[in-house]
């Protein structure tokens, strides 16, 4: 007597990740009610089970899906508008300006929709956003199918957002009422920085964020001026003024971390904080350079992010999967450090944990969400296949992921986005080009 | 009267490269017999040209195609064969003796072909190799419409090219000679490092090259540790032995130069010599940075290339200008170096002028070769296009690339290569495979 479920997946090969990166072949994986219930050898899969729907990717890889750690995904919208400088003028002379005359509900919801569509087609399935408006970003990508980790933004200064610390922190209260339970949006504190959130304001995020046990989101030393400022100004680094405050606890994601001495490499490590690698951001400002094989070695949780598309300019995983392994191996002189497994872990396990969703996400594992893509192996790109876990790491792209399912749905099948009407979403991206311009 | 010609291509945007990188929009590009012979607004183009072919891009770049100055592009079969070590070892212990075992015309035949697959779907239309049987690189690359520069390749020890140097010598010169003229093939001599080459040797291979009036393509100072060895065993630093046999010159292509001490900068600068940078393969070995923006800086003109797939893992000019971009850019603590307009010569016209063939190709000039390359940019990943050039280096990937043309011929039309039947390129490469695992 066989059981009926939702689906079968019956990949060429898979990788977990967890309990192991180890590539297995002829595996099918078997989804029900958008839950991982079984992962067996595709001849017992098919005499135990009755799938609705059997995809067949003989010539792919099935892995979990990637986590975007750190994006602000409406950003999109200004892929482009100001390169070549560096992180203060970019900030200052550009970007803050042009969100200031340009940032609405609507503005956000189609640059989400757009970044929406580029993750889910280079294979991300959950990404954790920092930006205006997070009601908005949470609606646009549970729309489509899409999971999101949503900040409650802080700042001390006046957005189209909210005027004061009072006031975004309550519209993030109402925002977490809001989205208790959903099944595809959770919250984080996003406090935006040390150098733009005051101490009385961390010390309330921290608070608030014990009670809701979300964790804390937030750029931490992403540039040596912003450090040297701090000490200029305090005496004191800013992560020490965090950790006075509380703040340096299991629920910190410290984005950026460009600049770590030995000791704060340590007490990351110490405190189980959580690193956001944001490698093709980082460089492409000159921020600096992530100690990422030292964090990994001293036992720090480094996850993945693309930051947002105005710096990077791309929301692509693949690529910082790559940027990171390969600038980290050089800066520490060893091409050993940062293996493929390692780098792999990064993008999907390290990211869930960040997020606090590694109970539900980052690995094929029966019991968690099916949250999974498929990625062919057939391309030349990509051939031969001499070890398709190094494949992943070094040779493919987002051009190379065919499938991703969210919590067993099936929001990219073959290529298509099944839930967002692409042409919609970039007529629509196209016309804020205009307004961008103008402005 | 209209005047006859082969085709036209109407793109939205055009970027030259050469006189400038301004984006233009709405120009279109005559070709005939091969050349380009106008690039003219659509409107006159119309009335004055009758093509045979007209090649409507309405949502594309067009802009000179890539070249990959530096690869060994047979080494494809043998991508993710041994990852996560340096150099020494990944060569001692995996590449060559894999190599002694395997490589034959056969396998460098379609090893080639597969190489030639990926570099046109990715938008590279010329390579410059360096790998045994050159003759067979030479061969399956102009067949499948490819622009290649091969190398007479020359070591000290024997492989399965040649046994001894003088072997090696008199091969590269019969090569020579057979391609002496060829359209689509032109010749280097390619000493392989100062490491594996004598004194004597190399005095014969400069005699040579400026009686062939060749470049010399060689790797120069890839590692820090091929460095202290040269200085340990002789006193001398590679480059200074090279100056001193007479190699540093305008016809050298030095290759990785991942360490130049000041002086060395300026050596090479005042020499008129060439760098073929290739951060992904360097980081990936953690062979050291290469300080790309001082070279600019001091004159040097700075290529860009692949390495082979054994080391990158993968054949994508596109990579490797976001690589050399970000990284060279963090390396100097500078946003603003290294801008996007800087990138892209270095992967067209600063790639045609190391290898001597920057007359004939690396802009869209009238009087050129037809080597160009259409891009899409009405995908998700690059909208809006607040700027095309932008877009390209840093948004951009080889899944954009849509066509290129190879001295006139539509050699990747649409996405589909029109010379090479991929299913069979694709069949052999997967073969290989097999006898490499058993090997």
């Amino acid at each position: 007597m066989t059981e009926r479920i939702d689906a079968l997946i019956c990949p060429r090969w898979t990788i977990q990740v967890e309990p192991s990166c180890e590539v297995k072949t002829g595996l099918s994986l078997a989804i029900d009610e958008g839950r991982i219930i079984d992962l067996l050898p595709r001849a017992e899969a098919e005499s135990k089970y009755a799938p609705n729907a059997v995809h067949e990717r003989p010539a792919h890889v099935l892995l979990p899906g990637f986590v975007n750690a750190h994006t602000h995904a409406a950003m999109t919208l200004l892929r482009g508008i100001a390169d070549d400088m560096a992180l203060e003028r970019w900030l200052n002379d550009h970007i803050w300006p042009t969100e200031m005359r340009l940032v609405t509900p609507d503005f956000v919801a189609d640059g989400t929709a757009l970044a929406v569509a580029e993750m889910l087609r280079g294979g991300t399935t959950c990404f954790s956003d920092m930006y205006f408006f997070p009601d908005t970003v949470a609606d646009v990508a549970a729309n489509a199918g899409m999971r999101t980790v949503v900040g409650m933004i802080v700042l001390d200064f006046p957005t189209p957002w909210a005027d004061n610390p009072a006031e975004y922190i309550s519209k993030g209260l109402e925002l977490f009422d809001a989205y208790k339970g959903h099944p595809l949006v959770s919250l984080t504190f996003a406090p935006h920085a040390p150098y733009s959130v005051a101490d009385e304001t961390l010390k309330r995020v921290r608070k608030l964020a014990d009670e809701l046990e979300v964790p804390i989101h937030m750029h931490v030393h992403e540039t040596a001026s912003e450090v040297a400022d701090a000490v200029a100004q305090t005496g004191q680094r800013p992560l020490a003024r965090l950790d006075e405050l509380g703040l340096v606890t299991p629920a910190l994601i410290a984005v950026h971390a460009t600049q770590l001495l030995d000791d704060e490499v340590q007490q990351l490590a110490v405190a189980g904080a959580h690193v956001a690698h944001c490698p093709r951001s980082n460089l492409k400002l000159a921020s600096g350079t992530c100690r990422t094989a030292d964090l990994v070695a001293a036992g720090v949780n480094v996850a993945l992010g693309t930051d947002g598309a105005a710096s990077n300019n791309r929301l692509d995983l693949w690529s910082e999967m790559s940027f990171a392994a390969l600038l980290g191996k050089n800066h520490v002189g060893n091409a050993e450090a940062l293996p493929a497994s390692t780098m792999l872990r990064m993008a999907t396990i390290n990211g869930a944990r960040a997020i606090g969703l590694d109970q539900q996400i980052g690995s094929l594992e029966a019991g968690k969400s099916a949250d999974a893509i498929c990625v062919r192996l057939d391309a030349p790109e990509v051939t031969p296949v001499l070890d398709p876990l190094s494949q992943l790491v070094y040779s493919a792209g987002r051009e190379h992921v065919t499938d991703a399912w969210v919590a067993g749905r099936h929001v990219l099948a073959d290529g298509a986005l099944t839930k967002i009407d692409e042409a919609l979403v970039l007529e629509r991206a196209n016309d804020w080009a205009q307004r961008v311009m103008e402005s």
